[in-house]
């Protein structure tokens, strides 16, 4: 029943000023009016007002709480059916008191993602600007946050849209071309099948370039942070950790530990691996070996090797150095504020001059330079999220791969001089993949899968 | 400055559906204005109504949010000032978006509390109804909420003002008295002032024996679970954290850490000592010991000691009785399903039957007993929430037992015959503390002092 009346806490859980009861759904405004009391009726307020009043059990009289609620009517609102706001305080028990009591007279608990499936479902947005809403929600850096924002405006369906038309004005084309075969025009038909093919592969393609990035933006690069005891990786941590509290320092009260995996080095996002191993150390001696620096090393997509520049290299550290060599990996040289003596030389061989970058974590210095060292590694064209559309999302690159090669088949076939008819069903098939990504003609369950990953409330 | 616009992101930080910044001032509307693209202006909105449309950076027009935007002008609005909510996705990149976009248009950041704080300076509600909101917000127990619920519902200060207008009309009487001395009037009064006196001080006796209640509502019972490895409390905490459960088991999503040092024993809210510890254990053999045990003793308001009813006591258990048997204990003899073989004749002659429980955990029974054990101990003519004002405040405590004395002073005088402009100033200064509770000329730090405790946003 898709129009049954469902409602969530929308707001995080936790203490706060404000927490939000979200309802929707043909009953949203019945329901929950009978538990307000108001100087207005519920089910009298116009569309997109509110009203200060309180929620009452309708058996008991009890007052439940105190509630700002908003009324906002199908279409004009997020899911496009009728959808209540009920603002109360922001506690546990403030929030558990009014859904409860919505859920008492017959509004169901809303699965995770269910508001934005109903916007989905009614047409709203689209797949991809549906996908997006939990992309901006779980953003964990402004540059990660401006590729969603791009994708819930449609941006990303625009230009699928694009391609969709370009294929599907072909495929009327060879359409009338099966119905009237004749020679010349069969022939203009089988240019402009290399022709749009080409050019709609070509695009796709210039997509997917932009996917190891896009994926980069949104879910970070997994870090690993290694070099023996007493390099510096706790201090390195530190000073990486400070730029992360760039993005939240100036909100007081923000909870450290929603993004303490992460820390933001020029937009990107790091997932630090085995983070708290490291803290743990930093009052005493660093505890952490090579041996389990090894282990850190094989999740990691990019590996920050410390060195400390003071000393001479040992041989569990000759020996990282050649294991991570082919690898994704930074050497910082930690400690230029002290006496020179390590063999500088040894790590040249290895690593290319971009892939080193000296540093005194103790002064604060060279932090910038590892900051250009990591872009450099992932942005060979540098990051420019403001102007383009990145593909972050594994289905839609799977999607665009499926689709791609559809064309390639059907360029293959149109060279090899096969029925067009033949042609039509690749190209219907890439038109379909492309579809699938927005949401045309996908299968309730992948619909189901894909908002199954959302919050609840949203 | 009072009326300078400020905001914050008035839910709990983290991700979710909605996150909501509140901005209030005198420019609320205006400043937020400026970053507000919809159908209509920010400042051509009616009040009490909600628009749909983009936060926007107004120097570059970048789109950084979509935004349900509310207006509530002043005096309909929780600070009596213009209010502006803005509605945005609930994640930290957004809120911090929008944050950061309004602090450029010379918004100032709100400190904790600061609505509530304004909500009281411009007389909207009292002091004991803003102190109140805080306790709403961090209510631990359905119980605590109703308590609060009540004094932000103005009930605690009802009955303040009612003993208050008792005095002033006392005070009236006796300032007549005072510039038209003649001896029958004399005579009445002093009969009066004993009158009120006792009255007024009778009610505050009652309310103070609410206290310690109020209390334990508000800021649940410390409790230490103790006892010997292997007896049964790792089952304990999870059994009792199972009715924990019940307050947030139907909100799937629910962090558990909120609420982690919190179990609910029939509505009163036990905060567990050293639960990590005893947690870390389950898995293993208990590794806490009677040592360790006993250090915790020293903070708990209760104490479960648990024994195994199928083990003989040893030494240190018997040690253990013997410490706590002055204490609010209870003794939690649990394994009733396996043999018997403690010394129970021991246990009883230090602790009587109602604090003595019998529990077999592993078959789930005796809990009620525990509740009922638990209850009586620390309410022992039984919990309404539901129609006492119970006082929870430790400031208003405080206030109350100087109101008391203030009253006491002047009653001994009235009996020993002293002038009645003297008993005047004490039945003043009783009628000065006990505007102090509501906020009735309290300095200007105390207020600031009672506004930080709160959260952002609020």
């Amino acid at each position: 029943m898709l129009n049954d009346t469902i409602a969530a806490i929308s707001t995080p859980l936790g203490e706060g000023g404000i927490a939000v009861i979200r309802v929707s759904g043909d009953e949203a405004v019945a329901l929950a009016g009978r538990l307000f009391r108001g100087r207005t009726k519920l089910t009298d307020m116009p569309t997109h007002t509110v009203q200060y009043g309180s929620i009452v059990d309708p058996g008991t009289g009890e007052k439940l709480e105190e509630a700002l609620v908003t009324v906002m009517r199908a279409p004009r609102s997020f899911t496009r059916e009728d959808v209540v706001e009920v603002g109360c305080h922001g506690g546990i028990v403030a929030v558990k008191r009014v859904l409860d009591a919505l859920l008492e007279q017959g509004v169901r608990l809303a699965e995770p993602g269910e508001f934005t499936k109903r916007a989905f479902l009614n047409g709203r947005i689209d797949l991809t600007q549906a996908e997006a809403v939990i992309d901006l929600i779980r953003a964990k850096s402004d540059r990660a946050f401006k590729v969603a924002m791009k994708q819930v405006d449609g941006k990303l369906s625009k230009r699928i849209g694009a391609l969709r038309y370009r294929l599907i004005e072909l495929m009327a084309h060879i359409e009338v071309n099966i119905d009237y075969p004749e020679h010349d025009v069969a022939e203009m038909t089988s240019s402009m099948i290399a022709d749009v093919g080409t050019s709609v592969s070509a695009e796709i393609d210039e997509l997917l370039r932009t996917a190891e990035q896009g994926k980069i933006l949104r879910e970070g690069i997994s870090t690993a942070i290694i070099g023996k005891p007493n390099v510096g990786k706790s201090s390195l941590l530190n000073a990486l950790a400070q730029d992360e509290r760039a993005i939240v320092t100036d909100i007081p009260g923000t909870t450290r530990d929603v993004i303490e995996e992460y820390v933001n080095v020029g937009g990107i996002p790091l997932r630090l691996l085995d983070t708290a191993g490291i803290r743990e150390t930093t009052d005493v001696v660093e505890q952490i070996g090579v041996e389990r620096s090894r282990s850190a090393l094989a999740d990691a997509d990019l590996i920050l090797l410390v060195l400390n520049r003071s000393e001479t290299l040992s041989e569990e550290e000759r020996e990282l150095l050649a294991a991570v060599k082919d690898r994704q990996t930074v050497v910082v040289l930690n400690k230029t504020d002290l006496p020179q003596r390590l063999e500088i030389e040894e790590v040249r061989e290895l690593f290319s001059s971009e892939r080193i970058v000296e540093t005194s974590l103790l002064e604060e210095r060279g932090l910038a330079d590892l900051e250009k060292a990591i872009t450099a590694l992932f942005f060979q064209g540098g990051i420019d999220a403001n102007e383009m559309t990145y593909v972050s999302n594994a289905r839609h690159i799977h999607l665009f791969k499926q689709a791609k090669r559809s064309l390639r088949d059907a360029l293959d076939a149109n060279e090899q001089g096969v029925p067009i008819d033949m042609i039509q069903i690749d190209l219907r098939a890439a038109w379909e993949q492309l579809g699938e990504i927005i949401g045309d003609s996908v299968a309730e369950s992948l619909i189901d899968q894909i908002f199954s990953q959302f919050c609840l409330g949203k």
